[in-house]
């Protein structure tokens, strides 16, 4: 099985590569609620069933904490928070805070995956780091129809071996493109 | 005529939203210089024989001066260069240097291109006085399938009223998608 579970960052982010401004506001993002889903043309749903286990840093976990009203949307699947710091707990979610580096905590995380896939949350610095160490298999990009300027970037490295774009799906409704590129 | 002439930013960058790096390298972009145009998949020819003026700023125009060895690529299309230098003219081009503001070259441009669109070459701050201006009207981002990690921004600017994703073409080789948004 483990030579078929990807490692994938999927993610949303503003056309000109940002995925949060600089003080962490979505609201840019989360205008777009709900437009999406309703017609049928967001991957998540079939991406996020084939995924075993997931990695986040701390800002991207502390954004859920805050801004997630309802039950842990990830279930029971084991989630690794890339942390230095004490962070509090959310009932019914599996947690594993590490400092490790990313190339020992993926060994892990494959094992702990029951053979499906691994998702790189974000942010863009821990999607690099797996980058780096070769070992991201594919980006899931969600571009959004806005720009920010300036704010947290979507993967803050040079990297200019071409990857192979595999789809590009846009929402019948004129808003989103998902956009699906393997890297190896 | 007037109202359907179109002002349009068509420009290519890298995922994360770069257009060039910080010294100005293409050579990320020019990688896949004829792989996309073999297939019939860039709509860069389609595009240009609509266009009747052009507007580009000092660093775009240098850029051109520094690395086209062929004959002016745009034509008799009239062509506005916005700078504060004296920069030096090209054989068979027509060229006018200017310090105005992008309303009033806009002004001027529309009555200069016989009917047809406006296209703004880049950078992403002269397109960014566009859309402050009002006058865009259409981005059109070939987005590559690499990243830069920094360098000279898309569009240095914060617009969070949706753009409209009019169509989204793939490449059939796995390199660009070629991405259409209407602004108004």
């Amino acid at each position: 099985m483990a030579d078929t579970q990807l490692t994938q960052y999927f993610v949303a982010a503003s056309m000109d590569g940002f995925i949060a401004t600089e003080n962490d506001d979505l609201s840019w993002l989360l205008q777009f609620e709900g437009v999406d889903e309703a017609q049928d043309a967001n991957p998540y749903d079939a991406f996020i069933s084939d995924v075993g286990a997931l990695a986040m840093g701390a800002t991207t976990y502390e954004w859920i904490l805050a801004h997630d009203d309802g039950p842990w949307a990830y279930g029971d699947r084991p989630t690794w928070v890339f942390t230095h710091r004490q962070l509090p707990s959310v009932e019914g979610a599996v947690l594993r805070f590490t400092q490790d580096d990313v190339a020992t905590v993926h060994g892990r995380m494959l094992a702990e995956s029951s053979g499906r896939n691994v998702w790189v949350v974000g942010g863009g610095e821990l999607a690099g780091q797996f980058l780096d160490a070769g070992l991201l298999d594919e980006i899931w990009l969600t571009v959004t129809p806005v720009t920010l300027g300036q704010g947290a970037p979507l993967l803050p490295r040079r990297h200019t071996t071409p990857m192979t774009l595999v789809s590009a799906l846009p929402a019948p409704n004129g808003t989103f493109v998902h956009l699906r590129y393997r890297l190896r």
